[in-house]
C-alpha cells in the first residue's frame, strides 16, 4: 500500500511554540472552509489511543464546528435499518468538521480481527466502504484518513506504564485491553482493509504512534489536507459528462384509455383496500418495512393516490414525507442525506411525495444539478436503493402518467374551480413547456433504475380511478411476494 | 363540562356543495397560517372512527403543511426517554398543522380504562397534559380539541354492519373491538379526562358521530378556530408582565481568590477524570442518563472544562450540544424544542455549551424576549427539567464566573494572542458593557430555577485549574449520589 508515512517526531521544547502555530493555521483554515461548500471527515483509526488526537484536534480549532462522532455495536434502533442509515445521519454539515474514531470501520474490523465475517462478507463491507466514501468525496467532501499506528511492543509498554500507577489505570479500558490481546488479528485485518480502502480520493496516511507528540502530526495533516482541498477546488476542472445514449420510449407504450367504471371501482378498492391492510398488519408483525416512491407530472393524482392507499393503512405505521425544495439544513448535505433521514423502523412503512428521483427529473431538466451529477445519480440511487433492499425493505416505485390533453383538460379544471385554484402555479404551466425533457428523463429514469427488488410501475393516470386500483393492487403484490419469501 | 355540541346533521344532496365551499375556506385559512406564525394542532379523539375525519382534512386540505399523527405503545427507544420527548418532536412547525389521532390523551385513557393506573397516577398524567397543552397554548399556539361521541349502541351496529358485509370486514381493528369492548370503561375515564383537561386556550368540543356527515362539522370546527385565532392575534392585548422581586445577590458571595497549584491540579485531575471515567460506566450499564448544562459569561472557560471533562469518557457515550443563534427550522418551533430533541438514551449523557437559560439571560438581557415571556420562562424549564429528573436522569447546571477584571484580563490576553484572536468578537465587548444586568439575570436564574434533583453549581473560574477540577469532582458527588439511590 503506498501510504504516506507522515514526518516523526518534534524536538522537545519546541512543542508549545509549534502547537500555538498550528492552532492558528487550523483555525484560519476553520474559518476558510465556513464559506467553503464542502464538509470534512477526519477518519481516525489506530492501534493507538485515538481519542487523544481527537481531543487535541479539539482543542486547537473553534469547537463549534467540529463533532466528533463515536459508534457503538448497534443498538436496537440501529439494527431496524440499514447498517449504513446511522453513518448517513452522522454526516457534519457542509464548512464544519466531522471527526470519525474508526467510524464506519469499526465494525468489518472487528468482524474479521475476531472471525466473526468470512472472505465474501470482508469483501462487501470493503466494497460498501469504498462506495459511501466515494459517493461522498465525488460529491466534493474532503475526507481525511488517518492510521495511527503503533507496534505491539509500545503498545504493550503504554498500557503497563498507565496500569502501573494507580493514578492512571483508569485509562486502561477494556476496548484498550482488547485492542491488544488480539493485536496480531487486528493487524492483519487493518492491512486487508486499509489496502482495499485506500481509494481515489480518500488515501489513507499512516502516522507513528511511538512519538508522543503524534497529535501534532496529525494537525499538520489536516491543516495541509484542508489547505490542498480549498486551492484543489478553485482550480478544479469542471466534471465531465459521458456520452449518452437515451433510453427507449416506455411512456408511449402505456394504453391511456384504459378505465375502471365507478360501481365496480367502488367494490374493488373496498377489496383491495382491505387486503393491503391485512398484508401491512402482517409486515408489522413480521418487521418487514416499507418504502414508497410516487413520482408524476403536475396533476397525475400522486396525493390522490396515496389518500386511498393510507386510508386502508393504521395510521401508526405510515408516515408521509413531502418532498419539496431542500431547507437550508438539507441544502448543507449531501442530496442523498435527506432521503436517509425518514427512513422507517421495522414493519413500519414511509410514503415518499416526489423524492431523490427530483435529481433525474426536475434537477436535470431545469439544469439545477450539472450534467456530471445527474449522470452520475442513477448509480448513486441504485446503490442507495440496493442497501434498503439488501436489508429487506420492500422497495415499491410508481410513476404517475397523463397524457398531454389529459393535463390540460385537469388544469383548466383546476382554474375554473374555487376550492382547487390553489393547485395550480405558474411553475405547473411552465414544467409544461418542457413536456418532452421529461418524457425522455422519465424514460431514462425507469430504464436504468429499474430492479427486481426496488421496481418501477408505470401507472396509466388518464382515470383516477384505473390509477387507485392499479397502485394498491400492485403494492399488496409486491408486498405479499416479500411476506412470503421472508 | 361545559363543551360545545356542534350542530348536528347536514341535509342529503346538498352535501357535496357544502364540501366544496368547505374546501375553499379550509385553503384560504392554510394560507392565512402560512403567514401566521403559530402552529396548529387539532386533537382528534373519541368513540368514534377518528382517522375517517383526520382523512377527509387531509383531503380538503393542502396535504404538504399537514401531517398526521398517531402513537403506538411506546417503544424500545422512547422509554429510555421523558414520556413527553416524543410529543414534543412530533409538533408541528409554525404556520403548519398537526393532526393527532389521540395524541398523549391516548396513554392515559388506556390505563385508566384498564385499571393500569390508581387516582395519583391519573391526576399526575392529567395534570402533565394540561402542563403541555399550556405550554403551547401560551407560546401562541392554536389547539382545537375534537371529541367525536357516538353511543354504545350506534357503535355497536356500525361495527355489525362493518362485520356483516365480508367486503368491509377488514375495518373492525382489534382496536375497535378492544373500544367495544371496553366501552364504559372507556367512557368513564374520557369524561374524566375531558373535565380536567378543558383547559384556557384548550377547550374540548364534543361531535356527534351519528351524523355519518360529521367529518363536515369537524372541518367547519377547524375553519372557525383558524379563523377565530388569527382575528384575535390581531387584537390581542400585549401579555401583562407581572411585578418583579429581584433575587438576593448570591455572585458576589463567591471567593474569586481561590486557586489550585500546577503540580496539585495534575495529580488531582488525574484522580478526578479517573473517578469520573468509572461512574460515567456504571451509569452506562445501569441506563442512567445525563444533562450538564453549562453557563458563564464570554471567556469564562466553558470550553475548557468541557474539554477536560469530556476527555475522561468513552466518546461512545456522550454529545456535546454547541448551542447558538436558532436554526430557520428551530425558529419555527417553541423555544424548548431544540433542547428535547438531543435528550440522550439511557446511559448517555449530552452536555449543552450554552442552553435553555439562554431565554432568562441574553433573551432577557437584550430583549429578544419580551418581559412576559421571560418571566414565564422560570416555570417553562422547571416544569421542563422535573420531567427529566422525574424519568431518573440526572440534572446538572453549571455557571461559571469570572469578574470583571477577569474578563478585562482575559479579553486582552486573547486579541494579543495570535492564535486565541479570533475568540474575541464586538459582541463580547457589547455584552460586557451590560455586566450589571447579566448579574441581575444570573442571580435570578439561580434562585427561581435551583432544586435538589436539578442544582446548580456557581463556580469560582478565576483560576481556570480550580474551575475544571470544581466542576468535575461536582458531577462525580452527583452521579455517586444518583447511582446510590436508582
Amino acid at each position: 500500500m503506498a501510504t504516506k508515512e507522515l514526518k516523526r517526531g518534534v524536538p522537545n521544547g519546541r512543542y508549545k511554540k509549534l502547537e500555538a502555530e498550528l492552532c492558528t493555521e487550523l483555525i484560519a483554515a476553520q474559518e476558510r472552509l465556513q464559506k467553503a461548500r464542502f464538509p470534512t471527515l477526519i477518519v481516525l483509526g489506530g492501534s493507538a489511543d485515538t481519542s487523544a488526537a481527537s481531543n487535541a484536534l479539539r482543542r486547537w480549532m473553534d469547537s463549534h464546528s467540529v463533532a466528533v462522532c463515536a459508534f457503538e455495536p448497534l443498538s436496537v434502533e440501529e439494527r431496524e435499518h440499514p447498517e449504513y442509515w446511522r453513518y448517513w445521519l452522522s454526516l457534519p454539515p457542509k464548512g464544519t468538521i466531522g471527526i470519525y474514531l474508526n467510524g464506519w470501520y469499526d465494525r468489518p474490523l472487528r468482524d474479521l480481527a475476531h472471525g466473526r465475517s468470512d472472505a465474501a462478507a470482508f469483501e462487501r463491507a470493503a466494497d460498501r466502504i469504498a462506495a459511501f466514501e466515494n459517493a461522498l468525496v465525488v460529491d466534493g467532501a474532503l475526507l481525511i484518513k488517518l492510521w495511527i499506528h503503533l507496534d505491539k511492543e509500545a503498545r504493550q509498554q503504554r498500557i503497563a506504564a498507565l496500569e502501573q500507577n494507580p493514578l492512571t489505570r483508569w485509562r486502561v479500558t477494556a476496548s484498550a485491553r482488547e485492542g491488544l490481546q488480539y493485536y496480531d488479528e487486528f493487524k492483519r485485518a487493518a492491512d486487508c482493509l486499509l489496502h482495499k480502502t485506500h481509494i481515489s480520493g480518500a488515501h489513507w496516511q499512516v502516522v507513528e504512534g511511538r512519538d508522543r507528540h503524534y497529535p501534532l502530526v496529525v494537525g499538520r495533516a489536516v491543516r495541509d489536507a484542508i489547505g490542498q482541498h480549498l486551492a484543489a477546488k478553485k482550480n478544479r476542472p469542471k466534471p465531465v459528462s459521458t456520452g449518452w445514449s437515451p433510453a427507449p420510449n416506455v411512456l408511449t407504450e402505456l394504453d391511456m384509455e384504459k378505465r375502471v367504471a365507478k360501481k365496480e371501482y367502488q367494490v374493488l378498492l373496498e377489496r383491495y383496500q382491505g387486503r393491503l391492510y391485512r398484508l401491512t398488519q402482517q409486515a408489522r408483525r413480521k418487521g418487514v418495512s416499507s418504502v414508497l416512491v410516487f413520482e408524476g407530472a403536475d396533476a397525475a393524482g400522486k396525493g390522490g393516490i396515496i389518500q386511498r392507499l393510507t386510508a386502508a393503512l393504521d395510521p401508526c405505521i405510515y408516515q408521509i414525507i413531502q418532498v419539496a425544495a431542500p431547507t437550508a439544513e438539507e441544502r448543507a448535505q449531501h442530496y442523498l442525506w435527506r432521503f436517509w433521514r425518514p427512513l422507517p423502523p421495522a414493519g413500519r412503512m414511509v410514503i415518499f411525495d416526489r423524492s431523490w428521483y427530483g435529481r433525474v427529473l426536475v434537477e436535470r431538466v431545469e439544469g439545477f444539478a450539472d450534467k456530471a451529477a445527474w449522470q452520475r445519480a442513477y448509480g448513486e440511487i441504485n446503490d442507495f436503493e440496493q442497501q434498503l433492499t439488501d436489508h429487506g425493505m420492500v422497495v415499491a416505485k410508481y410513476w404517475i402518467h397523463i397524457d398531454k390533453d389529459e393535463q390540460l383538460r385537469r388544469f383548466k379544471a383546476r382554474q375554473a374551480t374555487p376550492h382547487k385554484r390553489w393547485k395550480i402555479t405558474d411553475e405547473d404551466w411552465r414544467n409544461r413547456e418542457k413536456w418532452d425533457d421529461y418524457e425522455a428523463a422519465v424514460d431514462d429514469m425507469v430504464d436504468r433504475t429499474h430492479a427486481i427488488a426496488a421496481p418501477w410501475t408505470l401507472v396509466e393516470g388518464n382515470d383516477k380511478r384505473f390509477a387507485r386500483l392499479k397502485v394498491i393492487k400492485a403494492f399488496c403484490q409486491q408486498l405479499e411476494q416479500a411476506l412470503a419469501s421472508g
